[in-house]
């Protein structure tokens, strides 16, 4: 067997009492994470050589705690993100104390993993938005038929939001039965476009079983919604890219973080933020990545948000740069120091503060499309 | 509009200085979980009164410890395992300190979800085992050919195991092609099951995009696989449920742990072993549930183990019980320790330890299998 050469990497955060302790948990994660199997009793030659993870270097950035790169061989992934996933955090996420810092893929293997279908450029396309920040909210809450979501999102539209989303706990539920709602609301946006010669869109949450929500994209579609809200980590972040990479659908997909956080949560085990929210949510094919803002009632930090940001646009071969969407508990008025942070690439989410700032939500969206105006 | 009044139920174990900021926590999840919207905004009437999460109860557990149930109107879930894990611990998940102990589901749920196929029943009478534990391998490692695992797939089925499983590491990588290993391991098992008279059954991992994993799903039955190992964290537990629930599939489903260890191992938050291992595992369809044994080389303690035994068969209505099999660096000798803590009523999994037990492989799983069964 030949195998290519070609090597994806990762950088791990471990903690160890000593350099020695750490270098046998990295040499441990090459053996866990590729074969499974007694490092004595690995078959010598390529599986020894090439398949089994290699420690490229190793660093101690902190007290009992050191940075690792382990490259793996892009064959071990064999082209598909679900497998690629399971060598950088498959078994190892049950062990205490390795946590995915960063992930370095080759071209051989990011040209196999196609990542979203607009990025940046292509959403601003899309809803004809060249420069200013790009506005987001939710439709809401659960409870309401769907005539009254209806005219919630023309509200939303008609006071010049981009992209106007179910809430993310709107799926199929009596109150709002999914085929009915999505009609009405991508009717009600598109009639809100004609008066404002504007080019908002209508997201549908599709989040479902795989099948069923293959169908719900379908019927959205059909129905003019402009885009896909899909929370992968309920949905399957392969389910997620088969959405965005489906030609058929063609339309844009955005990521919500529900049922995400024990990934990130924890300092001392998981993923990064940057990893995570950025990296891996740009390969499983979503164009923008909704998440918690810090400063809101979650609980990510600036520096932890900063990093998301960074990870939706960081060099990854041909795989698109996306936009980060900071929500969760904003308010108008932090809008100035989230433009701080995030310069014009960012689309602002904002839920139950657009409903929160006045008693008239057209004019409170007025207020924010305003408020972004200024940076176009 | 009218809900039906029936009521799913969870247990949080909440973080908080008092008891007062306990049950300000427990009134947050209520909100945050379903309408997602400010307390004074939330419309009067049902929306209010019924789609809102309600606290049951609230008591003290420990020193700043807190147990809380809360309870949700079945339409919130639509009826749907996605949904229902969104309003169990959908954006909860990202806020600190809060950790779900377990689930409780009315008929009215329950019979929408239907859990495995088998259960404990079905695959003891698929196995034609009736009373002892069961017995689980995996095909390792990563890099061998096809004809190379189907020939430690023969001599596994040949000594004894029940169920002879591909290591979730093994995809489609160049070095054993999908199609090709599961057809030669199929035929290695069942050639051994005409020498033996036993009913052992290779078990393919088919974990990729949910399109393509029922496309293997499909090739993988058709050449004569006797069960799906998919790991739920990479694919998805929809589309683990999806493939347990496809009749024209109709095989056992075995759910591995890769990639879940970060909704466990932080005990302040995430899932409990009981609630996720055991209860969301059942509802996803898995008719036995892999994860790290205690004193393996992963950190379950026993008592979190017994928690997952005790919640593959915790009453849930028509949801059939289903197997535990704890594996993960175990070795023979462990074996009477672990019937101590699951009884009989168990799967052992057995992989790298079962090569380094001794030179023969063969040998080694006879040696295993006449260790449990004086247990018949």
């Amino acid at each position: 067997m030949r195998l290519s050469g070609e090597r994806f990497a990762v950088k791990y955060r471990l903690q160890g009492e000593s350099r020695e302790e750490a270098h046998a948990r990295a040499r441990d994660i090459c053996l866990e994470q590729t074969v499974e199997f007694p490092e004595e009793l690995v078959p010598a030659g390529f599986i020894r050589d090439e398949i089994v993870g290699r420690v490229e270097w190793l660093e101690e950035t902190g007290r009992k705690t050191y940075l690792a790169e382990i490259s793996f061989a892009v064959e071990t992934a064999a082209d598909e993100l679900t497998q690629l996933l399971n060598v950088i955090y498959g078994n190892i996420s049950i062990k205490p104390g390795i946590r995915v810092e960063s992930l370095r893929l080759p071209p051989a293997l990011s040209e196999k993993l196609r990542g979203p279908r607009f990025g940046r450029d292509g959403l601003r396309s899309l809803l004809n938005v060249p420069r200013r920040p790009l506005l987001h909210t939710a439709l809401k809450p659960m409870g309401l038929t769907a005539g009254e979501l209806a005219d919630v999102a023309y509200r939303c539209a008609l006071g010049g939001i981009d992209i106007v989303k179910d809430d993310h706990g709107l799926t199929n539920q009596c109150s709002a039965p999914f085929a009915e709602r999505v009609g009405r609301c991508a009717e009600a946006v598109g009639k809100a476009n004609r008066l404002t010669g504007a080019s908002s869109i209508y997201v549908a949450n599709i989040t479902a079983a795989p099948a069923e929500m293959v169908n719900r994209a379908q019927i959205a579609k059909a129905a003019g919604a402009g885009g896909f809200l899909v929370s992968p980590a309920l949905a399957g972040l392969g389910a997620m890219g088969q959405i965005a990479g489906d030609d058929s659908l063609g339309l844009p997909v955005i990521s919500h973080p529900a049922f995400q956080g024990s990934y990130c949560i924890n300092p001392a085990s998981g993923i990064s933020h940057y990893a995570y929210y950025g990296q891996i949510t740009r390969l499983a094919g979503a164009d923008a990545v909704v998440y918690p803002n810090f400063g809101g009632r979650f609980s990510f930090s600036r520096e932890e948000c900063a990093g998301i940001a960074a990870g939706t646009m960081a060099d990854m071969g041909g795989i698109k740069a996306i936009f980060p969407s900071p929500g969760g508990g904003m308010s108008l008025e932090k809008v100035p120091e989230m433009l701080a942070v995030y310069g014009r690439e960012v689309i602002f989410l904002i839920g139950g503060g657009l409903f929160r700032h006045g008693p008239d939500l057209l004019q409170n969206c007025r207020h924010f499309r305003a408020m972004v105006e200024q940076y176009e």
